[in-house]
């Protein structure tokens, strides 16, 4: 490891966590003013010392290569200009973002005369967990900074060098608006006890810890993690084209959903198609799908009706391929199609094609995943895409935050009474 | 135990969560009729039962009684007509309340015509783990049912046979209702692994544990539960007498909080008085608590300033005494007391006592407990109190709820996402 590395880095764990903890009180009052001005500052940091930047992910990319890293991992891993300047672009937009802390969320009066208001709050500590993308760094220091949070960042290995350069730009700015450099702290990868030490909460100072990575390390996390954890492990996205679809768009949406990009969580792994559409619109979205290249793992009447088709297993209803693979099974109806996505889905979104007002409200009321669409395309399942701004995540659990992780999902509320001398009888 | 406690309890604990997440489907698409159908006819089940469950409490307490439990433990296992007729009347008033499931909370569309609507939805299962209050087993049992969610009740051994038997009312208003049984589940208190095991979540079936009781039971409880867990631990609730307060207001104000009932969780336990004020605000205060039998457990001001009080401890200002005693302590101005609430309270309820607006904001602002007040009791830090209705606790965790937890608290949400085909570019 370099030396700029090393410097930015905290060997002591629970003084990081003392350290989060003194930081986060004081961005709790700190004002959108200086936390819009550190991020511009953050921005223009990460501008500045870009070339050291790039030259810290040679580094990471010359040691990655050593190891035979593949190509996916490595597409992740390397910046170039364009994506350094897109990382100051991001956290520039999230300095635009309305401020999340102070929201009045709800206010009523009592007939007591007692004024209450639930009123927006930053979480506190936030420790995030992630893998090669170093431009997370960028990305999580500033969603937290905007949320009022204090952030204990862990990236990987493959990425030390890059994260801490980044992580460097991130406390200039700080530094520049007299914020607290622990405001986002970065932990050393050659710590090998610190993930355990985080997932225990570092002596109560983190809050809440939220992954960024594949399924093994997502899966990691939700098992041995003692405090609160925002995650989704899987995408098992389904899009059900019902009997009352229209064609154009079914066949727009299934191939939109699937291939646009096959690498992100909101994209389609599992087609469910009624056995009556089979032929009419069937075969012409599964032709789309295979001109297109993508591989058809089909049921029995999948694989009757059309060439080149593998057949599926029960496997492949529980697989998020990320890859261009889908499986496609016939179903009899919306309740037959929620039945399978109950049985094999992950709760996190799913899509019906229908011109069926009724059939659509029955699909989008019997089904529990964090996001149900109506004629759109999975890949809507993103942050930005529903306005929110950046996100840091989506996810899938029951509470707290479920579908995308944005700067208000980051906050939790207090309430505030405001009184003239009741007392409660 | 007897045999009407046997057969209302479930041995197999697997079996149970199973039961439960089907109950628990089932629910979530069961409309605010039959819900508060059930509810009346679990109402009425308790009248019809009182005979029933007023000679199975009458067992629990022939068995307490063996045992020497202390009084106020005893108090809380005794059911006579009138607290029946309050359990009963306590089930009708949550069917009164508005369906929280169905909400819209947020609704907005998007520059490509999305349009994207967060709506309140059940949790899905809920475990309750509970002491000798047998009223638990219906306040549960229907905020959980209002709320479109399962409920598996553990409740305490020295109220066993009386939880069975107001457990059979509410499974006969299930019953009457055709909602499933499984809805509302009891577990026997002989199956000792049964705690341990839903903390597990019983192999995913939970999606949220709430405990009711007592520090040692709800300490416990965050400490090995792997799933969710809302709770308080404590309520070191502070009353802050500013320089500025009202002599008259804070009188009233500092002897409702600590003497009103002194065993909730909302009473004050530590009194904060300024400096400047303690001749003549402060004498009056700690008089009148004395007059009501309160113990004063002072700094060394405070013992200088008036007869009978004992030297307080640090170990003083991190006890909830719930009890006739406070303690109290002179502070120099908000900033101070903000300091002290932070160092040694639990995040559960702070009141300021004082005119001026801008000491009250800062106080407001500055601290981060679940409730804040200006000029108000802390014995208001209630559900009910707060117009929510019937609560089932109270949170002071940051995720989810903080603050009292009624059938809003205990629904999550999804996005249904609604277009006209649209793709993702």
């Amino acid at each position: 490891m370099n030396s700029a590395a090393e410097s930015f880095v905290d060997t002591d764990l629970l003084a990081a966590g003392v350290a989060a903890r003194r930081a986060a009180a004081q961005l709790r009052e700190t004002s959108r003013e200086t936390k819009d001005a550190a991020l511009h500052a953050m921005a223009a940091a990460i501008r500045v010392h870009a070339t050291h930047i790039l030259q810290a992910n040679a580094e990471d990319i010359a040691a990655a290569k050593t190891q035979n890293i593949s190509g996916s991992m490595l597409d992740r891993l390397v910046l170039d200009g364009s994506r350094i300047e897109a990382m100051a672009a991001g956290v520039e937009a999230i300095a635009e973002l309305a401020d999340p802390v102070g929201r009045e969320l709800a206010r009523w009066t009592r007939p007591n005369g007692l004024d209450i208001a639930r009123v927006a709050t930053p979480i506190g500590v936030i420790g995030i967990i992630y893998e090669s993308r170093p431009n997370v760094t960028a990305d999580a220091g500033a969603l937290c900074l905007k949320s009022g949070n204090a952030v204990i960042l862990r990236g990987g290995s493959d990425a030390a060098r890059s994260s801490a350069a980044i992580h460097a730009a991130l406390v200039a700015g700080l530094r520049e608006t007299q914020l607290p450099e622990a405001a986002i702290q970065l932990i050393a990868t050659t710590d090998r006890a610190a993930v355990g030490a985080m997932l225990k909460g570092l002596d109560g100072a983190i809050d809440l810890i939220i992954p960024r990575g594949g399924k093994n390390l997502v899966a990691r996390i939700c098992e041995e993690a003692r405090v609160p954890v925002l995650a989704h492990l899987e995408g098992i996205c389904h899009v059900y084209v019902h009997a009352k679809a229209d064609l154009a768009m079914a066949r727009a949406i299934v191939l939109n959903a699937k291939m646009r990009r096959t690498g992100v969580c909101g994209a389609a792994e599992t087609l469910l198609i009624d056995r009556a559409i089979l032929e009419s619109h069937g075969m012409a979205i599964l032709r789309d799908l295979q001109n297109a290249g993508c591989e058809i793992r089909g049921d029995e009447n999948v694989c009757a009706g059309l060439a080149a088709v593998k057949p599926a297993t029960d496997d492949d209803w529980r697989t998020e391929y990320l890859d261009a693979i889908i499986a496609v099974k016939t179903v009899d109806g919306v309740e037959d199609a929620v039945r399978h996505i109950d049985t094999f889905g992950s709760h996190h979104t799913e899509a019906i094609v229908t011109e069926d007002a009724a059939a659509a409200a029955q699909f989008l009321e019997s089904l529990d995943s964090a996001i149900v669409m109506w004629n759109a395309s999975t890949q809507f399942a993103d942050g930005g895409e529903f306005g929110m701004g950046a996100e840091i995540g989506i996810g899938t659990g029951k509470l707290h935050a479920r579908g995308p992780v944005g700067v208000e999902q980051l906050t939790t509320f207090k309430y505030i009474v405001r009184g003239n001398g009741q007392t409660r009888p």
